[in-house]
């Protein structure tokens, strides 16, 4: 049986996992993942990375401080059975620093698993919406 | 514990969602789903259908007996924790009666839950692959 209490753990972590996104923060990363091979991740129009290790050097990879994400989360879904949760969301994402600033509108899954210490993430899906995928520019957001 | 049983018996299931996929067949596709309101499904592309209502409808809307499919999956993996299991594999699906040929490739990601009657899909996401979604002609698939 799930709980309000486990509902609410599982929403913060899927919380972290978006501000260390956006904040380009991988030690803050670090704390929500799974860290095995069992580990998945498919970045918005890429096949799967498999386990903690190929899925950590992705966000070395992209992860610039200087480029910082503002994300809103919306049609957030919480689903928990057992030990497993998962979550539904539509993720958007909007790079503030670049000119003309881009946003990235994805639907994503993300899976969690109950550990000793608490909720964390073993799959992140992110897929693109390409409707909803365009350019604005910094004028049209004032 | 999961057991190589409950693995065979997963992957049994999911095969049998890409064959309903592939033959559109309705009623194969029904024997596959959790029907309640928590199933969601993604099609390459979209935002997610909530509730198996809204997904068997996007089935009816989508499936012509005229318009079979050949699918190859590949990359499958199965995962799973108590009575949950997600099956991630790259989705290769060929619209063999169109002329052209259409060929799409998504990644997935499939989740189910077991139940009295076995394993059922709770949540199908499958994302488009850009970098290799193309259209071939029949004379280059002879």
């Amino acid at each position: 049986m799930s709980t309000n209490s486990d509902q609410k753990e599982v929403l913060e972590v899927n919380e972290r996992f978006y501000k260390a996104l956006g904040r380009r923060d991988i030690k803050l990363m670090d704390t929500v993942w799974v860290k095995d091979s069992r580990s998945g991740c498919v970045h918005p129009g890429w096949t799967m990375l498999q386990g903690w290790q190929a899925i950590r050097q992705s966000w070395e990879n992209t992860f610039d401080p200087e480029d910082q994400l503002d994300i809103k989360l919306m049609n957030v879904n919480v689903e928990i059975k057992d030990n497993v949760a998962w979550v539904t969301c539509i993720q958007e994402l909007i790079y503030i620093k670049r000119d003309p600033v881009v946003m990235n509108i994805s639907q994503s899954t993300n899976i969690f698993e109950r550990s000793e210490s608490g909720w964390l993430m073993v799959l992140h899906h992110a897929s693109p919406i390409p409707i909803t995928h365009f350019e604005i520019t910094e004028t049209q957001l004032q």
